[in-house]
């Protein structure tokens, strides 16, 4: 039998935490042994255990380990982290570890040492001479930067669920379109007052059918009113959102009437044709061409727009990073102080968004499509809070909400404890 | 070769009925020759033509008279139609002609008859002694009653495309969610007012996501409003509804806060269980147990409902009519003079109600489920406008317009040109 | 503070139970103090709990002791069942205990009587004559008979995961249709040959998507293979059965060509007629009318079927139990034994089928539309695997690895540890 | 009043033309005057209509004339197209005419001239040196190139319905799951045999469901077996599919066993990184590391794939084009020859491609999901077969008729009539 012990500590009953822990241990054919467990007495005490576990062979006991860390199991050991030369720009040395997006610490130097940039899906690299440890993406590991491989002298910290409650976690099964939903928005304005008021950062990643469902008026309402720092988009919304402003179409459908409109099909084309002729949207709103709508709404109010390029998009407009490398790059540099993140009506951008994302952070998707919500679920993003619902009326609703003055109380925006 | 001349009249061509039948006629192997054809020169005038319909054998020119004739074709003879009476109780002669849900004639004694009760899937009897055609369902004819057999002297109207447009021909492929909703809802509000001002029955379909999603509050102020005459829903919409009058939770959910409420997965029952007790919800009204919700404002405000029954249900309340016969005899009668027909978020009961509608009657469904909105204009139930949308706010948006005073002008409700 | 005392045994942390019952205790206000505890320090040992649970109120107590008890801690008092006469026909007293759908007992004359028929929605009703305890539906309790109330003296048996994994565990998000389905099948299969060899009762749910789409000759394989032992379906999936049995159509469609037959649209109807005038499904095959299809299997192959009625259905076939409340009787009386239960392409039937069904029946669940799976799995059903997939390949499959000698292994049936 | 004549000629009825033209006439608030009216009388003869159309306004009349155009009608005029120059690079003149994806031509120097490349939502550019005009997307246009302006001089052939059938037309309503998928396939299957007989291409679109469902396999015996020529994914399927190849799982989970992998989370990033040390997917199956799979057999049969990036991406692998713009240039330039597109369980490039393709070109789309399949056939692309179903079970059973030698007979594939 190939053994090992490791420790659990913090509110890893309630959390749910040690019953995975044992659960993945009996599905790996593994058995474990408790040799020491102190159950925190109140809700305030944090519990302990020390568990040994145990495998037939060496491969499996690993595999059980490596489970059992991402879980945020410690081995007991002394072993400091073991690093490997990238061995070409771009790659990782073969048995890299590969993240989760939890928060993570490496044990170097004999100490633990927090890793920066928290990002699921890439690799750990260590400066020697900052003693600094950050998450980078495969394609931006250079030749002969230190990785983190095998998962010896790695901790990591497990979402732990917060004894208050708040909002985020009233629905478990937060996919189904039959709840309150006039509730939610309710918490989620009050949020994001709270959020306006402390300086924290909001992100609003959004899609065509906010301009589409003619939702457009209610997000430059509350783009005006502050309550967004950056929006997440593809040309697809900026360039009806154009269309809309200067035609009041959407794909050549009548906003005010619900009509098509003669030639309307063409007016997308049009309206980004009128953007590339103008140089681009800051210099077509300097020129007075376009005068309303979301992106002029952004500019105005100094929210920081991205545009990330598709393979579906027509023209694109110039402010469209075609490359989605460089489009990455970008998301992430917004993504460093955000708080909330609402996603509307987008899979795309939204699997794209929460990719990066650390699971500290607030995330809202709505989606008239369960399988859009689910599949954001599904992703890991376990601080989403899933909305089945139709975006015209959830922005037409917060929007209000927003303007109201009579506050909802403050919301806690504390973090989960640790 | 077999041949057989029909004619075509009305607004053939651009409802679309001529280019069907010919399509008709091809696709299974027949031929035509256009022997005598006018096309109206005007918006107004009808267009007439006379086909001569070939084929290589008996049986299937048999087969496409068949067809032409469910499209609007009128076969050019003088024969009267076929009857033969039915073989037993519940059961029609084996070549009954099956209805459609469109306006259908029977040739009798020299002259065309009109059919009453018009609805798909029944059967037609004719009763001699008052010179009547109606439609009857298989259940209810009885044996030696007079029913129509085969094909010849029936004649159908095709349903003809108005060329004065109204709202519920502006949305072709109806069950896109990326439209503009808020403008359709302003328009059904608009109709919903000139319908009560002259005295038109409107029916409402409902499931209990209505109540789940705290909607009921704006259906009872729509019900309040003297906008609905019928009620039709099962024992989920009632039972949920009288829970949440009486706990304020729906399938144990607190509305008020949208978190689970101790004990509240039984709330549900004993609701029920209170209104069995009482003897029923009217006797609740009475006694002061049941003091508002949709129910109640259905009672107090004069709202015929209707409670079908379901293997699903629970209890049932005393007011559901569990054998579904029955129920379907319920239904039929209430729909009579209905105008309108609102179905929300039920596929069961919408279905159930659309099977029984003449084609005539207006119908706006409204499911978050696309599958539910398809399924429905699959039926063939074709005046049907279906939202892909929130049912809470639909009926959110619905009650607000309807109490708005400023009128959105007459809505015109004659009926499509014949 | 108000204190009550609590146990919990058995694998209370593997199974999550332990966590649970902290964290209700914690949602609702009340606070704990672990006053005893042992953990099975193996895999096979079982854990024990003894729990002080405090509230600031009595009321609040009570509700926190509903909440855990249904989670199946046991209060530890000595107090037995508390019993009342139900007030009349078809009612509960006000406070009777609503039933969940897991292993219960009662306290009672100093020991724990187990309830029979378990049942969801239920109440309870003691005979003291027979001193039995079982399950009663509301409509089914008669004037004075005895019912449970209030929740002392009521323990519940928490469904605990088995230790030793079996298929339904092996996804744990079931409702994704990403994964290898063929796999499952092939484990569904290995089942049904176990089940058949052990002679335990298999039913299957179905709806008329089986026939149109074709897949109706895969069950008619499966039931004569003697899979099957009970069918619960509605008039509709008999109606095309039958129809394609006739005509070789289902809803019109050729199953052989795909293509529209001309009059085919009133075949089903034709089809019900055919029925009724033979007298009913089993008159039709004596007399040579009806001479394949699923439902001429079940006939021939002695599968008890069930054909519960709905509002939605045209003619009916004679066989088709009209009224809701006699169908559930129905139902319930031939679940008694099913160890396995396949719900295949309808929502209606399934989710009544799994209202009447005890948390141990293994069920699987195959729909194409996610909402339905997810439905299905959020009423509690949660021995349910969900496929999102297509019916007909999957009774294709089925079929084909049904019929395969090439043995999977003997597929465990011993139902999860207690 | 302003008039203008328009000709229609074809198969105008039938291929229900003219009613489309009459009721945008009505629609758009024109009138008409039908001048010469002659039906063709057998099914081979083309019909012809010469019509006046009026409007109040010009505006209203050149509303009208636009949208006619886009239907076929041809405007009786001698006028030439009207010719302006690019005002700069990538930005047509303001009043470009944006394309249609249907056959197109423009009258100049008095003939009418057919334009290359066809594609919607571009401009024409004619090249008077060479007498050349063709569809240029915006980013592609040069300062100074001529572009099409307005309408007049524009030419679209409609597209036409063949008299005869072909399987394509065979579902209306395409989008139903509940037809018998079983003999579609088959069909395909036959298209299939026939075009590779004749050296036509074929092009699949795939997402990564065909690996984590594990019908990889599936389209590796398709693409060996020589009936593929393209294929179009992304950095996902590719990925997945050496994750499959090297390790047996897919995002983790096990192919063979269904169940999740120890670390399996970090396979696919591992795969990645594996292909870039190596240099990409054809110097790893050089070198040995990948050797069998989705790549593996695209590279050794000679299917020119091509992979476009997202902003979704891992890694990407070094094959991934990360630029969206010269990835859409990489999917245009093997589309030209493309007969067959088979769009398998994805949206985003299914969207893409079928942004690209000419009308005339045969698309088959699956996928679970009925939102993909309703969306790409709002798109426009009205010659698309769509089929709500499970992809792996799809290519399984397509694999499966393919290999068979009993021929279906040989499948037409001529062009609609014109």
């Amino acid at each position: 039998m190939y053994t090992q012990r490791i420790e659990l500590r913090g509110h890893i009953i309630d959390s749910h935490i040690l019953p995975r822990v044992l659960d993945t241990i009996i599905d790996y054919n593994g058995d474990f042994n408790i040799q020491k467990f102190t159950i925190g007495r109140t809700k305030t005490d944090p519990s302990f255990a020390l568990i040994e576990v145990r495998a037939a062979r060496e491969g499996e006991l690993n595999n059980i380990l490596k489970m059992l860390q991402a879980l945020g199991a410690t081995i007991v050991t002394d072993a400091a982290v073991l690093l490997e030369p990238a061995p070409g720009d771009g790659a990782f040395p073969p048995n890299f570890y590969a993240t989760t997006n939890l928060e993570t610490f490496i044990h170097h130097g004999g100490r633990w040492l927090e890793v920066d940039n928290m990002e699921m899906d890439c690799g750990i690299v260590f400066t020697p001479d900052e003693g600094q440890a950050r998450c980078v993406p495969m394609a931006q590991v250079q030749a002969g930067e230190l990785v983190v491989v095998g998962h010896e002298g790695v901790k990591v910290l497990p979402r732990q669920r917060a004894r208050r409650k708040e909002f985020f976690s009233f629905m478990d099964s937060a996919v189904s379109s039959e709840r309150p939903k006039g509730l939610m928005i309710e918490q989620i304005a009050g949020l994001m007052k709270t959020l306006k008021g402390k300086g924290k950062k909001v992100l609003l990643v959004g899609g065509p059918a906010i301009i589409h469902t003619g939702a457009g008026k209610y997000l430059s309402r509350i783009i005006e009113g502050g309550f967004i720092d950056y929006l997440f988009a593809g040309n697809a919304l900026a360039t009806h959102d154009i269309e809309a402003a200067l035609w009041g179409t959407s794909l050549g459908i009548d906003l005010a009437t619900g009509e098509v409109t003669p030639g309307g099909h063409a007016h997308h084309l049009r309206a980004i044709n009128t953007i590339r002729l103008a140089g681009g949207i800051r210099p077509a709103i300097k020129k007075g061409i376009l005068t309303r709508g979301v992106m002029y709404s952004c500019v105005v109010h100094d929210v920081d727009f991205l545009l990330a390029g598709s393979i579906r998009d027509d023209g694109p407009l110039p402010e469209v990073v075609t490359d989605v490398l460089v489009a990455q790059e970008e998301m992430r540099r917004r993504l460093q102080d955000v708080e909330l993140v609402l996603m509307l009506g987008t899979m795309l951008h939204s699997i794209a968004t929460g990719n990066l994302l650390p699971a500290t952070v607030r995330t809202v998707c709505v989606d008239i499509n369960p399988a859009v919500v689910t599949k954001l679920a599904d992703r890991g993003s376990f601080q989403a809070l899933g909305l089945v619902s139709d975006v015209e009326w959830f922005l037409r609703e917060l929007a209000h909400q927003l303007s109201s003055h009579a506050g909802v109380g403050e919301v806690t925006i504390e973090k989960e404890e640790a």
